[in-house]
């Protein structure tokens, strides 16, 4: 039981620290603003991703937009956007310049692809927000862009800057958001994606990747509260030493047949628990955190899991609640009780206990998908318990004060205002230009646009 | 610390083994024969996969043959065949028949793809053989089919029933292996692979998927002993509750880091503990074998770590060697001293104490791509510990059983043989006509069939 000796410890740790840290020295200054391209690179001789070298093929064939975003339902129909970004890596050549191109299949995926066989991908999950005055904004890409360098080095895929990913993403949505994104208080969704297309069939890293970026139509928010199943001890999510933190496909895939059975039995996500002592984990796909009063100090305490395992997804939204709750909340201001905001491990069973003394506040599930959504009942063992409130509060005032920032009710430094672009290459045919025309049609037919007409 | 409630047990677990019990009724039967196509389904309305009805498209451009097998490196380039089988899914509409078509990229893999995501997918691993006596064999395939059916539940993809894909297996092999695997004593490698297709961005159970089965050149067995790095505390495999039983890619990308360490550090695999008792568990993607000599008792054992908390996966090559182990090593026969056959939790620990106190007798991994290896070295917390024998005679005599079962040396029930077909379809134009002369015109040039057309 001794501890493993120095040598041993942390290979996989170690590689991704390494990694993050030679991409990160160029990037501190970089948070929170407009992306530069980064020159730095831990293959020097091999090309970076380099988002100034990114080609731009506009569609000559636009998709229909689809007026009612109420109607849709996310993911049950393709309601992606009319352009993909895509990047072609290989460990001899390194990345090649990115391009912008048409929504389409990808191509030349062969059947021995190392993503199909090996699960070497990862992906992101951000918005971007159409806000009330306007302008589109995105929320802490950087962060997301960060997670994802995190993320790639975990499954052995090939690292980049940061900063380049999301001049990407941004770049995309700048292209896209006019005519995807018109409605005021509306969001699409952006999902950047790594995957390795080696066609090694020894298990390997693998000698070729891609990443890609797409965006797609997302529903109005449902603000539906949540009802959670707790995971048995025959189903887990993560361990130490494993990948949970990390937003890698192999996370999802696992979990689906869980979530499937919660649905069936009425539940909307599974409540994962890890160990036999049952520490609460995670909500499905989003963190989780409770309110509760303390039975000792008979404080209220906002409470989620912490990160030091390595189980727990490092949310963006996770992040900006805690930071945001330690700003507003822990002092008492008028009405509203102050509560210590705390990281750290607990049990399903302290929140059965704290439900069954009537101190279980509030509970709520967040992340980029669903935003923040109270839960309002949890099976655990043959019994469900409820928080007090049903729309709490404090939960109600944290999704306010995200959702004021993501539309542009507050200033924050958190939201990024993206410039629009329209078309950057002339029409070069008939065809280009009846597409182009269509394109205008539609906008013109679009309430959104119509001040912008108006002027011209 | 009570156990969970018998209502919350097993979610997952419950899920697939109530799939595998609807298709095994109708399978045990049809273990060890060639396959018949299975009417029993879980869905009934729904039409099953169904290998009768195989639609059949010979290539028109084959690729060249790569004469000499023992120069390629698995997976460092495709090496593919020239055909592949594939099958569609739909919730809505079933299995869709399966065709045999030429090898290539799949289509319309769209970038939301669930597979590319969220990694619904799993595979199969296997081999045909081609027999000393000019037959081509596959060893026990059905196995691997009816283990791929419990990879699939595992990960939210549709079920089947494995005699189809058993069948379909043998149909690949039927066409391909008369070109592609011409030499006696050499094998071709078959990976059938199964991909959740469906483009929902929404994490849920695919609604779309696809089958495919593929086959590679393989090089010449290579006979090079093992050397072990021990995995440290944070890098983990596999998790009761987990998924280490199933062959699913979510296994396999999260290892390749620390994999990539160990090559780089001087040693081919890792060799995966669990637990902080550090538990052996396997050796990269083998099963792990010792043979040592108990300290009390004196006698040999052969010992592997046991199936029971489902982080091990259940190798067909670990279960053939314990069935040929317990048939003929355990009575002491001549000079071979009889052995106890002991699948049991063992320690890092324990093996340590073994080769110090000299009780370390031999090593070895086991799996389809690699056989079975004889482990030389093992690092294990800044020690390199070594068995007694580099190349063990008890190693030698269970690889030399499979190999005289596989090359058709030794009669046995676990070798399938297939029965080889030529060309289904009758060439329609001049094409096609000049691609099968060629075909022709390389069989010709290739020694091992040339008896064959001497008959003709």
């Amino acid at each position: 039981m001794s501890p493993p000796s120095a040598i041993q410890q942390s290979l996989t740790e170690s590689a991704v620290a390494s990694s993050i840290a030679v991409h990160n020295r160029t990037e501190t200054t970089n948070v929170g603003t407009a992306a530069v391209p980064v020159t730095s690179s831990s293959t020097p001789d091999l090309p970076e991703l380099d988002a100034s070298k990114l080609k731009i093929t506009i569609t000559k064939n636009p998709k229909p937009f689809i007026e009612d975003v109420s109607g849709i339902e996310w993911g049950n129909q393709d309601v992606c956007t009319d352009h993909m970004i895509t990047a072609k890596w290989t460990d001899a050549t390194g990345w090649e310049a990115p391009e912008l191109k048409p929504y389409g299949p990808l191509e030349d995926l062969m059947p021995t692809a190392s993503c199909l066989q090996y699960a070497t991908e990862c992906f992101e999950g951000l918005k971007a927000y159409r806000g009330y005055d306007g302008a589109v904004r995105m929320f802490r890409p950087n962060r997301n862009a960060a997670r994802m360098l995190i993320s790639s080095t975990r499954i052995a895929l090939p690292s980049f800057p940061p900063s380049a990913l999301e001049e990407l993403i941004k770049t995309l949505i700048a292209h896209d958001a006019p005519k995807w994104l018109p409605k005021p208080g509306t969001c699409i969704y952006v999902r950047p994606t790594m995957i390795g297309t080696g066609v090694a069939l020894g298990v390997q890293k693998p000698r070729e990747a891609r990443l890609f970026i797409v965006a797609a139509l997302f529903p109005i928010l449902d603000t539906k509260p949540m009802k959670l199943l707790a995971s048995s001890e025959n189903s887990i999510r993560a361990w130490p030493g494993g990948f949970g933190y990390a937003k890698v496909g192999a996370n999802y895939g696992p979990s689906l047949m869980a979530q499937k059975e919660a649905q069936s039995r009425g539940y909307d996500q599974i409540l994962w628990l890890f160990d036999k002592s049952c520490l609460v984990t995670e909500a499905g796909a989003s963190n989780f955190f409770v309110i509760w009063r303390n039975r000792e100090t008979n404080k209220l305490e906002l409470v989620t899991a912490p990160l030091d395992d390595k189980i727990i997804l490092n949310g963006v939204t996770r992040r900006s609640l805690l930071e945001l709750a330690r700003a507003r909340l822990t002092g008492t201001e008028g009405e509203i009780e102050g509560l210590d905001v705390i990281e750290r491990k607990y049990t399903m069973h302290e929140v059965v206990e704290a439900a069954q003394e009537g101190r279980l506040i509030e509970a709520f599930a967040a992340g980029t998908a669903y935003f923040v959504t109270s839960v309002i009942d949890i099976h655990f063992r043959g019994v469900d318990i409820q928080p007090l409130e049903k729309a709490g509060k404090y939960t109600l005032l944290l999704k306010n004060w995200l959702q004021g920032i993501v539309y542009g009710k507050e200033r924050h430094e958190w939201a990024h205002t993206i410039k629009e672009v329209g078309f950057k290459s002339e029409p070069q045919d008939e065809d280009e230009i009846e597409a182009l025309a269509q394109k205008i049609r539609e906008m013109k037919s679009n309430p959104a646009w119509s001040a912008a007409f108006a002027r011209v």
